[in-house]
């Protein structure tokens, strides 16, 4: 078969591999933009994909892997001897190590972990202890501190003998910790140009900084942000030790991250990850564990055709209503469903004030129903030349609309207060009330005006 | 009618407000947790909202209105005298102000910056000119810059003069420019700790600096910053002048409002916002805008029901399963329509590599549509007790799972290789194909196996 399409963009990795020419895969992976090696290694197949391995150094690997999605990074080391992985890993930055292992299998993340070197596998294992979404899975632990019994010039002397290094940090202040490590103040660098290199750190801080403890989670750590103007804040444990650095860059990322799988749990995929580079078995069970689910739902919604099968095979026409009845509901409510998740993430509705937006939703369902009806109605009355089934299909939808939407908006604001992810559950919970319901109306109406419907079919 | 739920923490304001409380109005504002004044702002009714705007300073309200989102600040100042409207602007951040301009209807937004005073409606003209997802749209015009003429000692001057003035720049750079503006250089605050004060900042500072385009869209300053672990850039016009500095925290934010706009739009919100402080009419049209488009496509999916009136007719079961058929195909080619979204947003799929995304689309919908179809033919067969009902609901089922992944998955890299913006039409295009196919499917499969099913019916 052929391709349909040409690559755009030309992709030197699949050639480069296929003639295990050394200098050219290492030479692309040192040079490609990370948009580039994303997309060529997404497009390798299982056998590049090893034969890539056989080819290239660890650290080149590493470097390149830094710049992979935190997935494919995990699909890439899966499955390969602990002592290759763990020499992989270890070159990755240290904020990467963590997220990668914690995409493996336990047992495989654990041999890697052992295959590490002690400390490197300490700290990762430190930052592995923490929850993906709170300031300790998102912290970085490349930070300036010093003691605070220390003076302006030690820290001046420092910085100029470690400048080089420093320069990667991207950080704007230096912490001042005590003794024991607990956080007392924060330096910033800018103070340091104005002070007498004789005088302690401690007369130059800030005392009592802004800080939040390691395990505050990403809405905690957004609202900070939204506060305070700030690059980064310092992260601290229970004892009130220094612990990292919580980069505000990182916490709309993984906002933006933790958006992004909302969407594709509301759209079905479980887990809220899926990239087409997983194996095909994994890919199936996921999305079929969700579509058994529904399709029981589903059966239970249409159980209600089977009930009123007579007032169908009285009224085919009623038939063609059906799906567009169960459609537009469905439609209806998630526009609601969408509105109320969006007004959760910006905090301008909460989980128990059901009330309030069931209010300003029956005002819009109302509305909506009344036109949409009207239109459906018109649409049945001049089909059949028979009004009384444009009355039975335009009342139940546009009765249908307002439960939709009032289902719709409430729905997401229920599984938060109860504690449940809404992106999950909202659809398939709102499409089964919203659908018998729907078909309720439609059959049970035009079972009760049957004599009218049946008079000119 | 009773409040079903009692507000969870106890809004001070509404109570503040009707009893025309001036100061305890203005604590709240000054005092309020930024997530405490975006709700308590979207709990106001009208009335409570423009009593609010005559009992409190335009200071407080500028301040507070810092602290809400553009799109509910827009709606506060909208249909305000200008001359109240520009107090109000004109206290808030400078980035805010050209966000929340861009959301007011255009003849106001014009009477504003007319009533602003002559440097702020330029400066914010200056932004309004820029695209909203582009650097010009999202960079800040804060920064530090000195001429290359200068001395290392000139810039400490002026730091140390400006000291309290720049605290809140939040920048670690300073940018250095020609005598036309040009940028021609970055000096790290760091480096001029170990300069000689009498130096030329041309001599310490970094050449050739990194930069962008102020026309750079969001997906490029993506990935910039993915590939440069920096906290911010600066960035220039056609004729290489410095305008602003993008930061890297602004870019990821836009990132996550564009991830949720996607998502609104997908759910059938066009524009990609609504809350449900709107107007009702606002909120009722958009809404229908997109319900009516899909009603009429729903009703030209239905009429291949109306054209296989008689074989439902004789087969009236069939009728139970045409909505499970429907939604099933709808849910199977949604998941397949999230991945494609959620791999062009990373970059691992490009838009015109349709072919590679349905042969893994093709392998996903033959097995789920095989186990999807046994299950519904099952139950098929099962319920009437009629084998052949069951071979024709599953065999319907299974192919039109096939078509459903195959459409949903490549549905939205053709929309993006044609420009088109893929969360709006996605679903609409695919549901119309998937019923259309899936209605012809199981009537036309019926149709030929028809004696068989009417057996013992």
């Amino acid at each position: 078969m052929a391709e349909t399409s040409p690559r755009k963009t030309y992709d030197p990795l699949p050639d480069a591999i296929a003639a295990s020419d050394r200098q050219a895969i290492a030479d692309f992976l040192s040079e490609a933009e990370p948009s580039e090696a994303v997309h060529a290694f997404a497009s390798l197949s299982e056998t590049e994909r090893s034969k890539l391995l056989e080819s290239v150094s660890f650290e080149d690997l590493a470097s390149f892997m830094g710049d992979l999605h935190d997935a494919h990074a995990a699909q890439f080391i899966e499955g390969l001897p602990a002592e290759q992985a763990a020499a992989i890993v270890g070159g990755m930055p240290s904020a990467s190590q963590a997220d990668v292992i914690s995409r493996l299998p336990e047992s495989e993340a654990e041999a890697i972990l052992k295959a590490m070197p002690a400390g490197d596998a300490h700290h990762a294992r430190r930052l592995l202890a923490y929850p993906h979404d709170t300031a300790g899975g998102l912290m970085i632990t490349e930070f300036l501190s010093y003691g605070d019994t220390l003076t302006v010039g030690d820290v001046l002397d420092d910085l100029r003998a470690n400048a080089e290094h420093y320069r990667k940090f991207e950080v704007q202040y230096a912490y001042v910790v005590s003794n024991g490590g607990q956080l007392v103040g924060v330096l910033q660098l800018r103070d340091l140009l104005l002070s007498s290199p004789a005088e302690r750190v401690s007369a130059v801080m800030i005392h009592e900084p802004l800080k939040v403890r390691d395990t505050a989670g990403l809405e905690e750590l957004e609202r900070f942000f939204d506060h305070y103007a700030l690059l980064g804040v310092p992260a601290v444990d229970a004892q009130g030790v220094l612990v990292g650095v919580v980069r505000g860059v990182d916490v709309e990322e993984a906002a933006e991250e933790r958006s992004q799988r909302s969407f594709l749990k509301f759209m079905g995929i479980v887990g809220g990850e899926e990239l087409r580079t997983m194996p095909l078995k994994a890919r199936t069970l996921r999305r079929l564990s969700w579509l058994t689910v529904n399709i029981l739902l589903n059966m239970m919604a249409a159980s209600v055709i089977a009930y009123h099968q007579d007032t169908l095979s009285a009224v085919i026409a009623l038939a063609v209503f059906l799906p567009i009845i169960s459609d537009m509901s469905g439609c209806s409510g998630n526009q609601a469903v969408a509105v109320s998740m969006r007004e959760l993430a910006l905090g301008v509705v909460r989980p128990r004030e059901l009330w309030r937006v069931l209010r300003k939703e029956a005002a819009v369902g109302i509305v909506n129903g009344i036109v949409l009806g009207v239109l459906l109605g018109l649409v049945g009355w001049l089909w059949k030349g028979n009004v009384m089934l444009g009355v039975v299909v335009a009342s139940a939808l546009a009765i249908n609309t307002l439960v939709a939407v009032c289902f719709g908006g409430t729905i997401p604001l229920a599984l938060r207060a109860l504690g449940q992810d809404p992106a999950l559950a909202s659809g398939p919970i709102l499409t089964t009330i919203t659908d018998m319901t729907g078909f309720l109306l439609v059959l049970s109406i035009a079972n009760a005006v049957l004599p009218w419907l049946t008079l000119n079919s």
